[in-house]
């Protein structure tokens, strides 16, 4: 049975070291935020996960949500009261708006409770998830009134929420969505349809559940610019805004997935339930991008979190089992063989999984920050910047991070061997779980083309513009330290490898959109790639920084000088691969017709 | 519910006019597989999978078998009967020897059939595959009273066969393994010890089951160089030859894995259970490598037909599903949404899709034909030509066809974004299937320090650079045809990134094998990529030829021409890629101490 310790020193690596939190203590939210309180939440995050959540990953999948005949659902065995503790601890308030109930902490600090809870129990997870989802959409668009009414019930976890977007013939499409909702007296819809895929949608975990549900109104124009935002709620609330009458909405099915198996993932049906608007009419969509954008940062997370899980459970079984002997002669003669720890195979699989996980922390993390910065900085300047980013980079930190973090959840199965195809042993259940991430929330090739078709150009392209620079000071600066000129050079000429396929884009995806859509994946790699080398030059600097200093915790410094090398080695080369890949634009991938395709 | 359709055309194209089998009918078994017999194999074996086997895939896996309390295995329903249909029409004879009841039919023929079998139905497959496996290590070792004891049988598909290697605490390093194995009076041994891991261990689809299983004598040394080969009945035979007595072997357990659910992957547990030594004492692991040789090409055929089968309903779903407009405008402005088909990033998952699997099957029965020269060919020059570069490309094969493959299907299940990750729609069952193919009969890693260490090196290298003038030849050729001189360029590169990966490993690997170590997995896909190269390149010239000779069907050979382009443009990319990370070499790979691998 696999285990899970929550990676608490190197986040506070990350949080107090690379990002330097306390430095922004001027600004709202973060004053509270202090190395101290960040090490106890940290720490608390951590214990919570591994004690409570983890010990139920396995047990969850196997037993996985049973509907009902009376359309009720029930999640596996001690999901129930492991929600109830999480209640109770008040880990869902953390980085929530104080106003409502929540500790107004920084943005950076929810996502860390996102990625140790992914990794200790994905399924678990999903149920906390989405209602921050879900509390962001009604934050962003609802009326005060709406806000009042389910805010604060949600921040506090004694309800639910779920995002009600894909329909049995659309997803990605939305403006095909057939769901109405037909204006009633007193201000309130009916609403009518069926939604399928609902993560959430029905438990018996929360006292009443908040469907945020696109339809459309009976006039609406039949495109995505006709869709409207309605919060559901599963009982209606009486005039003390406690839940009262059932709503007309039921759980019809639970799907039968791949993985997630603890995550009630339902058909939802709407028979004229009772629904409000949320935000304007027809500007729905606008709403769900919002909590989307949010969601996808924590998607992203999702990645990162399966990958971590995966990759400790694989160094536990690469130093315990003894299989064959070292290249360079027995490591250890007075056992009948060395452990797997010294093939370097084995070895490569566990450096990339650690070059990865340890980047992409730092990455999003570091993401989690630019969304604070967005909202919270001094400067109209610095809130842009931020803002420029992040909207940048969170379709490659959703993209590239679950892609990426299911290929080494891959890989960690593979240590194991055969024993990793075994069930009992736990590891197929990540990569199971870690496939969910590169579909929802934005298929990745959506992200891709998000990146490229409305990210890039934006603004004359003043995001991509800030992200080279970025990375070029952080190369510029590391050049100067000749230890670490190898590395800096690697990843400058990766930067590089961007800023020609950027200009390969902008010189042919205007003649032919296809180029750009051809190219768009492997894009987002290359910006995946040098985004974490961004990360690693920075962890390098201020490890060797650290080791200058004299500090006493050598041993992880050192090691993060090694995996900053690593990663500049092992997986810079790929950019240029990719980039190459992207300048045999579409021709030859666009010219057969559909019975080329057949194969008989 | 996913469907099945054999690749009879692009099969008989490569037989026919790829690999040209009919020029070598002056081969013995090659004199009957005559252009009309092999296509009405062909055609037969494609009916034959995909109306038997292919509807008992998707309820086999949800079935999977189940072990009786009498240590008896009962297979999903209709395997039985469809494994009676097999025998029935002697789909298990094709390619075994005439004198043991088979057609005795070229090798190439029996791989068509392995690829037939495993992408309609993989947990079936397995049946007939260990089967074959188990034929070859008899027919390679055994004397010929055991032969012609067991062999007739097991062609006839009466019986079927295994391979037991495995122990619970050693699969790669077979050195430590424990059974023991002890004379009895008779010449017999008898055989105590467990074996984990062993498909079609036990099961009620034939009347006997020959165990073949590795085991110790009591002097035997204490390494790999001790280990004995036996086969050991499930009955043990009457003096009729008929199954008699119960043998003292059972099944105590069946795993529960990840997938190939279908097949009962047994604990298998002999208690002194009656042996009869194959081959010579202390030899068992050299007659194993033959028969592992042999399963390790039919394992790399199962990567590309869990691609194809993932595949065809890839290209069935991008056909149906309307989602978003063509970038450059409606495709259909008549429906209200484009089908997936129009989008670049669909299509680019579909034309990798189709460049790896008809190139792999290109390969891999090329590939199979080498094994047919190897023992066939008129002089020992031809013969030992086949033996260096099937022997050279096997672990390529295995290693770069599965990873690849697995690749594939889980792209393919991504065209099906959420309804990929329901198990009703049958993609991810593909995926869950294919993952266990680079795992088994060595796991990838295995394979690619196997080429690098074993087959590279062997006789100064003579069978490498028999490939490098393999594809060098192919190149100069094509590149003399202007419409595919880029396409040749590319594929040349791309040996030349082989060719300087050679030299650096030889450089490298001796003054330090953890350099060779380190580069294994990578090399592997280079060379794989350079392989899948050369078979194009043939292909395409095979096509321009048929064209230009008036073809009638000509949408089957322009889609090779623009398919062989595809894969030199989007393929051969990533050999660069790869030698530059082989060049990086093993230092900082192998820098780090385990402690450095604790995350908390």
């Amino acid at each position: 049975m696999p285990s899970y310790k929550a990676p608490v020193r190197d986040t506070l690596f990350v949080i107090d070291e690379v990002l330097r939190l306390e430095t922004y203590g001027n600004l709202p939210g973060f004053e509270s935020a202090s190395p101290d309180i960040v090490t106890a939440v940290v720490e608390e995050a951590g214990k919570f996960v591994s004690e409570v959540l983890a010990p139920l990953n396995a047990s969850g999948d196997v037993e996985g949500c049973t509907r009902n005949p009376d359309g009720s659902v029930t999640t596996p065995k001690g999901f129930k009261q492991a929600f109830e503790q999480f209640r109770e601890a008040g880990w869902g308030t953390i980085a929530a708006p104080e106003q409502f109930g929540g500790q107004g902490m920084p943005h950076v600090l929810g996502l860390v409770m996102e990625e140790f809870l992914s990794a200790s129990n994905q399924s678990f997870a999903m149920y906390p998830g989405l209602t921050n989802g879900a509390i962001a959409a009604i934050l962003a668009k609802a009326s005060p009134e709406l806000q009042q009414l389910y805010v604060p019930k949600m921040v506090s976890g004694e309800w639910t929420g779920t995002m009600n977007l894909t329909e049995p013939h659309c997803g990605t499409d939305l403006g095909l969505i057939r769901t109405r909702a037909v204006p009633q007296v007193g201000g309130s819809y009916a609403i009518t349809g069926t939604k399928i895929f609902i993560s959430a949608g029905e438990h018996d975990m929360s006292e009443n559940i908040i469907h945020l549900v696109l339809a459309k109104t009976p006039d609406a124009p039949d495109s995505s610019k006709g869709i409207s935002l309605f919060i559901v709620p599963k009982f209606l609330l009486d005039t003390d805004g406690k839940p009262g009458t059932r709503n007309a909405v039921s759980c019809g099915s639970i799907e039968h997935k791949m993985g997630i198996h603890g995550n009630a993932t339902c058909v939802m049906n709407y028979d004229g339930a009772t629904g409000f608007m949320v935000g304007e009419e027809n500007k729905g969509l606008a709403a769900m991008f919002i909590m989307m954008n949010a969601a996808r940062l924590g998607v992203g997370i999702q990645g990162l979190a399966q990958a971590d899980v995966a990759y400790q459970n694989g160094v536990l079984y690469a130093s315990e089992r003894r299989q064959g002997r070292a290249l360079t002669g027995a490591a250890e003669p007075q056992e009948k063989a060395d452990t797997l720890f010294v093939h370097p195979d084995v070895r490569r699989m566990l450096m990339d999984a650690k070059a990865f996980t340890e980047g992409m922390r730092a990455l999003a993390l570091w993401g989690g920050l630019q969304v604070d910065l967005s909202h919270k900085a001094a400067s109209e300047e610095e809130r842009q910047m931020a803002d420029d980013l992040i909207s940048l980079l969170t379709p490659v930190i959703k993209g590239y991070g679950t892609d990426k973090g299911f290929d080494i959840a891959v890989n960690m199965q593979q240590i194991w061997g055969g024993h990793g195809y075994i069930v009992d042993n736990g590891m197929e259940q990540f990569v199971r779980d870690a496939r969910i991430a590169m579909i929802y929330e934005g298929a990745n090739g959506v992200q891709a083309m998000d990146l490229v078709g409305r990210k890039l150009g934006a603004n004359m392209g003043r995001a991509v513009q800030a992200f080279f620079a970025a990375v070029d000071g952080e190369c510029a600066a590391a050049k100067a330290d000749a230890s670490l000129a190898d590395t800096a050079k690697r990843i400058e000429d990766a930067n590089g490898e961007l800023k020609a396929a950027t200009m390969w884009l902008m010189q042919n995806g205007m003649t032919n959109p296809n180029n750009a859509g051809a190219g768009a994946h492997h894009y987002m790699h290359i910006m995946g790639i040098v985004a974490l080398g961004m990360m690693w030059l920075r962890m390098a600097k201020v490890a060797g920084a650290a080791l200058a200093g004299g500090a006493s915790d050598k041993a992880f410094y050192e090691a993060k000088l090694v995996t900053a090398r690593y990663f500049a080695e092992r997986f810079t080369p790929d950019a240029g691969a990719l980039r190459r890949k992207m300048e045999a634009g579409s021709e030859a991938m666009m010219a057969l017709p559909l019975e080329a395709f057949g194969t008989a």
